[in-house]
């Protein structure tokens, strides 16, 4: 079994780490801290939990995660880097679920989350955590730095296209809807059903913090670097994000779907759809699944990409729980079986 | 093993079927039939199943449902009855997620369905399967007739006053208020999601078929024989029932509290929360749980008991899978205990 | 032209009067005031309002409200009766949608709403704003309580039944549902998207503070002291509410379609629907319209009333209004005549 | 008065103009007709009406059309040009709602919708019915194509842009969004509740209806022929069209807001907001505006404009009676002033 700790277990990540780790076989999950909720029992702040979970909350200081074998950061930004090098220290390895080692270049992260990298020897070893690409680094890595949500989309969206070389990168266009779990668990405004409900709306258009995580991942992958308009928007679903991507042909006869299919033959986790299917987001809904449709619109040159996924799950905690188990070398799948809930 | 077919497999009951035996470790889907889309594959019409189920729809008399260890109708009324004979006499146990076997008597049976019923001699061996009430009769039974969504939040919201003889039978209230999922998968004007959405509605006040259900299950547990205003609702959710019941109480000085724990201490899907909970339908959404919460209103003689439910799980496909662990001999909660999705 | 202010403009209240005054052809809207947005343009924190109101929120001391004729409080409770005294002696008429002057009886008001009353003087005067009840009183009043949301479809809904004296009033029921609008416009995580979207969920049943203003309404109709089982729940839709009423009848042979129809008669925003309806809570969308419908369930000596309204506009807004209008002796439906939202 | 019939009026765009016109100072309803409800009083169809529209639906050979000044189609592509000779010949002008008198090119016609257009002369004086396009002509025509939803909204978003030459027209790419109601009011599978809510889905990718009705507006306006991708998707919402729209510019230095400003400046329906807003569809629910807002994505010479709508008002019934305003010399405006429903 491994040995779990969970930092700031009383967000949406945190929970739906939780709900996944409760159907994993070799997990055990020994402490989950919330400074806010200490000595609450998480079954009573989530009765979804109710029976499964004896667990309470717990004082960040208290809770022994240094003898844990794995822990997760479910926390706001900052939180991780300040105490990955203890945990590293004792032979703990980290997967973070914030932004603390996305970004490569601690100038970089300090640009878009205003503050400086605590640990920018630590972030040079990190991982960046989508399997897909990374899998060989996954298995060796002391910290993982575990993708957003919306990069984990588009990325895996348009590396096909980029890795080949197929596309003028100087104008591609990922314009996404993302469902209102994507902003976390926050009494915010914008995000009460009364605003939110019955209502389509654009945002972050003038710079999204998840831009230069996707770019960096795109330039890896690219000859060339790449220019990308980034528009987030917010639909009325409580999970679930659509990416929509496009990118014009430099060379109009490739065969997009065989591309595709062949990028990601054997992986368990991302399903290339037959050639014109039209995904949506219940078809992943609250598994760890990302569909990929692949599509030439009529009379154009562009391509354009289908991708979605269940923002909190492959966009956030399974994916954690896949990098997990690569990490610990469990199959990869393990505890991320269960079928999308649909309808 | 278990060798399952299933009838009538492109409903909800029947894609819900689908995800939950795919969790199943015993699990054996041979064959699923549906007349409309024989030939297609199930993941085809259901994105959801895809990379999971290679199967495709097969003609009804092409399924070789003779071959199965047990066969759940998830069709219309009246196609479970019609092939029940053969089945059974072919050693096959049979799940009835229709009402063909839910009211024992065939008069009233016709009176509500607008039918004949055409076995009445296996109606009466049929065991109604809610395995609170009934659970050594379904361990033995060779048809199941399984409860509606409704009567069985109902019924059980309602059994530990009756079954203790506390209330006024005279004077019960069921405001129940059901997820569009509820009404079924069929294309009718008023489930459109520009009727159904940003709306509340009532319906079936006039008489609904589950109300001679709710009242024969209630009266098999009390002296008297009960009288119900059964009132169900339209909530713009997909999934959940949620059950107001109101019953005036005999005695004002019982501990309600302790009666409903006592009632359902060790059942594994019937969930007793503290005093003064306030269950809502997204703790048990996709989960086989039904959650209860007892309530005595200031000032009144009147026990309000609050129950909720996966009207596609607990409510249908769900406890069709627990019957089925009864009539194997297997774990109750084999295959049932993925937690609820929440948010 | 009604001059006119609005204090505390930013809730949903205040956004719904501007909305409808707007097509109010004799509402001159002069100040708006709002502490904490005082400067900000109504428009640039309502877009819907762009291009028809150049007002900015002033700080409420700045508001010059002396110089209006009608000063509506769309505040939290405590706001008007503070602010009353020197209006009224400025001979300006006062319209609360608060709680302040909907209490008759100070202590109770101070029980449920944990303040003592700073002018009981002027509550012994104020007039409880339902036109339906108190048409008469409203025309003379200068200070105007105007009901809660859910007070109005209920009172509404039972009074016919209790002027007449036909059931038994120690034994109503009123089981409520509302929109999410009715919990006001704040962060509060219960009514974040992700928290109330596909979800129904129960609250407020240890006692809600519109439980002693319902009954108070029905006391004043009723010969006996009323008890009544109030149970509020939350329905994912934005505005609406749907009260569903149980009354036990002492004669079952009454004949309630009448008796509805007779007692509104001539009313233009109350609609008897009839025999047999099923209102829904769109049927009345952003209009100031209540329905009613009346039931006879099956085998029951039960009445079945159901009630809709918006609770923004009947249930708030709109009906105050409804008693400006009255107030200033204009016909009672001006700037109200808008139908629903449909679909 | 303006004698109105209405064909067709049990749609969403039907029942749209029967809410509109029941505001409207000069509207006269006098005939609605529907095969299937005819003897149906529209009231009873839509509760919604109730008190204020005595009318029934009548066969249309029993409508007397003839008699009206103007005949709204609001029926299925192929009803009004089956009827647009004598009725023209009659004197009366007719204001399609449905595609027969979009498409300016017979052939076109044909080709899209699958049926040959039957009097192509009446569509050679067809005029195409946006007012901040074609208004002049619009007061003179005798037969005016309402537009579709998605086309009105693009082809305002892009215009500016085009009519300018700013940008490159073979890469133009208009990611669409639309609320339910926009498939209109039948039970299609995709369109119920249970399927379409808290999730989001494209369609149409190969090749919707739209897309020649935008690429004919915005050649008319551009130099070259524009080359568009067109996506459309479903966004659980009810009302309501996002379209987020990328040109590549010519010129980077270009001030995109003051063009706006200066093409939109004193139109009554058309709201450029302040640099950098972020419009969201309840902004317009229920009016007749659409709002636009102009963005520059960082690091990119992409423009990117969203445009919102509703799509039953601006996107139908509201434009139609905005043109029929202009057809009989009324101000533009005339009932169509309501604000819009927030929230």
């Amino acid at each position: 079994m491994i040995r779990i700790g969970i930092v700031g277990g009383t967000g949406y990540t945190g929970v739906e780490l939780l709900r996944l780790l409760a159907q994993h076989p070799e997990a055990d999950v020994r402490a989950i801290t919330s400074r806010k909720d200490a000595g609450t029992r998480v079954a009573e702040l989530f009765p979804s939990l109710r029976g499964r979970y004896e667990l309470a909350f717990v004082e960040p200081d208290k809770a022994r995660l240094a003898d844990c074998d794995v822990v997760f950061f479910a926390t706001p930004h900052g939180v991780a880097m300040a105490q990955a090098r203890e945990l590293v220290g004792a032979g703990v390895k980290i997967i973070d679920l914030a932004a603390d080692f996305r970004l490569a270049d601690p100038a970089e992260f300090e640009r878009w989350y205003k503050m400086p990298h605590s640990c920018p020897d630590l972030l040079a070893e990190a991982v960046y955590g989508i399997p897909e690409i990374n899998r060989e680094a996954i298995r060796k890595a002391r910290i993982v730095g575990n993708p957003g949500c919306y990069p984990t989309a588009v990325q895996l969206g348009f590396l096909p296209l980029i890795e080949a070389g197929l596309v003028d990168t100087d104008h591609l266009i990922a314009d996404c809807k993302s469902g209102v779990s994507g902003a976390g668990r926050k009494a915010e405004m914008n995000l009460m059903f009364s605003e939110a409900s019955d209502n389509f709306a654009a945002y972050g258009l003038r710079g999204h913090r998840h831009l230069p995580e996707i770019v960096q991942g795109l330039n890896r992958a690219s000859a060339a670097p790449v220019k990308l308009v980034f528009s987030p928007h917010l639909t009325p679903i409580i999970r679930g994000i659509f990416a929509t991507l496009y990118a014009p042909l430099k060379d109009r006869d490739v065969d997009l779907q065989a591309l595709y299919e062949r990028r990601y033959r054997g992986e368990p986790f991302v399903d290339v759809m037959p050639a014109g299917s039209l995904p949506d987001t219940r078809s992943v809904r609250a598994s760890n699944m990302l569909r990929i449709a692949v599509h030439r619109p009529p009379a154009s040159d562009i391509a354009l990409v289908t991708a979605v996924e269940d923002n909190l799950v492959k966009g956030a905690a399974g994916q954690a729980i896949q990098n997990m188990n690569l990490m610990f070398g469990l199959p990869e799948t393990t505890g991320l079986t269960a079928l999308p809930v649909l309808p």
